[in-house]
């Protein structure tokens, strides 16, 4: 195992109807604080109603940011960031999924911060505080709300980049599983991706060996989610896979599935992330687009964690470690192709005509992660074998 | 799954040669502080000298408050509040095992108290405050490094208790593997015992079912410590195994394993507790004498549970499940058998001369600990089916 430092100091309050106790929480944290949320959906499943109506109870000063688009971008972030100044507010409630609260991360870093914040995302300067943030969480795929992480995207330079931080932790955290029966069918699908390939990342990745700890804890999660993810097509409204799936799409970006595993990268999100930039589409759709081509790119040079990922997760028995693999791999497609997540610029309606340019963006993000081995024939070789 | 509030906020700092980080950590906690341990082995191995080498270099001054016992008792505790108080001791340092730990915890908590601090083990209060308590760990089991509880035996009442308070977490716990080089080999099995019983009481009693996200986090992690045990019974210097038994032992009983899973009890700990309390042994011994016999004791009622249990762990092919289930209680025994850990009364030289008293107490403790369903007559059974 290597070394690690972790500490997830996030209070999980988990369950049915418990978003009403945000209010008791808040309290802890000041009088004025920003409420950000996105488009307005909290509005219709009465989600904004419980939480005003909770910090109203505490007579608590609201002020209201929303509009946080998918994707959320530095132009929205940098508002909030002004808005907040001049209203001296004193911490952050999210209310939303990871789009909201990355958002709301990244407010209540620029907020206390002299230059821009962008200066985070690009590695150009480092958090030294933040404002508390707590959150209400809406639709679960990206941790945001048990992790330091943010991820924006600058709108003038095509770059979506995030960072953790342990300022960035978000204080409390609400998960009421029924407010994620309404989430329309895809979206639960690209969630149930998004967690997946948190977890298998690192899985995929990591130097050749086995990590009992981790490996087998991340083996447990993808399975509940594909179980839980399958029984949703069906019953939207099942409260045990719905909670299973929120549990597991938390646990599966909060640090312990990476904690101790050497040599663990995120190339998938890489590709993710540069696609998600140029076409705005879901980030757990730009994941499935890119997995099964980088899967079959990769199959040759980690035969052996294909396979283990085939066996151990799709409990496929072929016997020849190729084979299995690649079984896998097929498995793994046909699962994204049964949830409707897309599989293929063509299949996600991408006309993919300016792949140079996807490639130089793919290979100065992989510059800045870290993601080494990457040429740009490489880049251009997976992007191929995922149109 | 059940609703559940989480928060395990302690920093963990985990892997080679990091106890002289103790200093940097410790510093933000106050210039005084109490130094616990037990009877001087970290003197043997040099933690002692690391530790004090680290504190010295950043010029606090320390109280040595040494000679913890394993099952801790009360009567030190109360010494330990005593001078702690006399010196205004700010905070504590606790470096050892759980024992060394949860005493550390109980001082923490009885001397910002002004009664007894039995009471908060008793039941009678309920902690308000503790001074923060940072640990160094030396004997993976009780995962008290990154919990909020404590386990005292009160000499005069005979009776071991503990409570779970989230003031007790510890800030921050450094975790070095090859500092537990050195344990002997029986106290190594009786480790690796803990740990698999703290997971395994939640998995046996659960409600009915399966929780996906923690029964197989239970799974993974019972398969990873039986895994590495094996591999230390010849190789102690392994760092790898022992990296993952000491990881493993912090995530079994951190909290994670049983939340959301509804009607986890902890019966084998029941037993185990009072065993201890009366013959004074091993905590992971007391475990490995209570398990088979309460095992065969509930086969009939857990058949499912126990069946699941010899497949997912032990890889049994039996298809009815009383058959596996069978199969699967005589494997964790010959297990307990071939690491060394008791099985029996008569294997750990215990008389069981005073059956009636040991039944009562263990009456008294399952209505303390709300554990249900347990008459007189079956807890004498589960005693008779360990002689």
């Amino acid at each position: 195992m290597e070394d690690f430092d972790l500490c997830i100091p996030t209070k999980i309050i988990f369950g049915k109807n418990r978003i009403p106790e945000i209010g008791k929480y808040a309290k802890d944290y000041g009088n004025k604080l920003m409420l950000v949320y996105g488009k307005g959906s909290i509005k219709k499943n009465k989600v904004y109603d419980m939480v005003i109506g909770s910090l109203n109870k505490e007579g608590l000063e609201i002020l209201e940011f929303s509009g946080v688009k998918s994707n959320p971008v530095l132009s929205h972030v940098n508002k909030g960031i002004d808005l907040a100044r001049k209203k001296n507010i004193e911490f952050i409630l999210a209310v939303g999924g990871g789009s909201v609260i990355d958002t709301a991360k990244a407010i209540a870093a620029g907020i206390l911060y002299d230059g821009n914040v962008w200066d985070f995302f690009s590695g150009a300067s480092k958090i030294e505080k933040a404002i508390p943030v707590l959150t209400v969480l809406t639709i679960p795929a990206t941790a945001s709300e048990m992790n330091g992480g943010t991820v924006i995207t600058n709108e003038d330079t095509k770059e979506k980049f995030g960072f953790i931080d342990e300022h960035l932790y978000p204080k409390v955290s609400i998960l009421d599983p029924t407010v994620t029966y309404t989430i329309p069918k895809e979206y639960t699908a690209y969630s149930a991706v998004d967690a997946c390939m948190h977890l298998l990342e690192g899985y995929f990745t990591h130097n050749d060996g086995w990590f009992p700890v981790q490996d087998r804890y991340v083996e447990g999660l993808v399975k509940t989610i594909i179980e839980s993810e399958n029984i949703l097509l069906d019953k939207p409204e099942d409260y045990d896979a719905r909670a299973n799936l929120m549990w597991s799409a938390s646990l599966a970006w909060n640090g312990l599935g990476t904690a101790g595993v050497a040599g663990a990268e995120v190339p998938c999100h890489m590709f993710g992330h540069v696609l998600g930039a140029y076409y705005d589409i879901a980030h757990g759709a730009s994941l499935s687009i890119v997995v099964p081509g980088w899967m079959n790119f990769m199959v040759d040079k980690k035969t052996k964690i294909f396979a283990r990922f085939a066996r151990n997760i799709f409990d496929i028995k072929e016997e020849r470690d190729k084979d299995a693999a690649l079984k896998g791999i097929r498995t793994f497609k046909e699962w994204f192709e049964k949830i409707g997540s897309p599989t293929s610029f063509k299949d996600a309606g991408i006309p993919l005509n300016d792949i140079d340019s996807l490639v130089d963006s793919t290979f100065d993000l992989a510059k800045v992660w870290g993601i080494k081995e990457y040429t740009k024939d490489d880049i251009k070789e997976v992007y191929k074998m995922c149109i």
